[in-house]
């Protein structure tokens, strides 16, 4: 199994902020389930000013089956409905995406 | 043992973006074994435009301990001696650091 590594940007309203760390800090069951199922793993957030980085693992064998499976489930479109707001995408990111994915300088295990 | 992410950012001067992701394609071997001797795991750089994001574990007991003997190490700083001129740290960092430490919003493993 190779786990692909990626990160990804994205802004965060700077009137929201507050907002968006609370609900961060008790993300719903069914959300974290759905991430889980669609094999995403040590899945992070940081923050620095009004951008958002964040850093996973895809463990599984099929990225945009599961993102798919991800996009389809319910809870997780309630909690997009109510994150999406408080976000805004980056000019540059690629077709199809929300947070913009962006590329590897380095890594060791 | 806990493991403690860390995620970090700095600036890279965009007239050496190459050079600096040029080296990176192949870090030193003395550089990398310092970075697993002092317990760092998995360490990865991304880049947004002039932006670095570094992300890595910690799986040591005493953080500050082997961030000392990494900064001792001759072959770490012949490295550093190289890149940090090719970076240019962020304003609000905290003291006595190079790359700036960003909080983290979420986690899930």
């Amino acid at each position: 199994m190779v786990v692909r590594r990626q990160a990804q940007v994205i802004r965060v309203r700077p009137e929201r902020i507050d907002e968006y760390e609370a609900i961060h800090r008790e993300v719903w069951p069914g959300v974290l389930a759905t991430i889980e199922r669609c094999n995403i793993r040590n899945y992070s957030i940081y923050r620095m000013g009004d951008l958002l980085f964040s850093y996973f693992e895809y463990a599984g064998e099929d990225y945009e089956a599961d993102m798919a499976v991800m996009a389809a489930d319910p809870v997780t479109q309630e909690w997009w409905k109510l994150t999406e707001p408080m976000q805004e995408p980056l000019e540059g990111r690629g077709d199809g995406e929300w947070w913009m994915t962006i590329p590897e300088v380095f890594h060791t295990d």
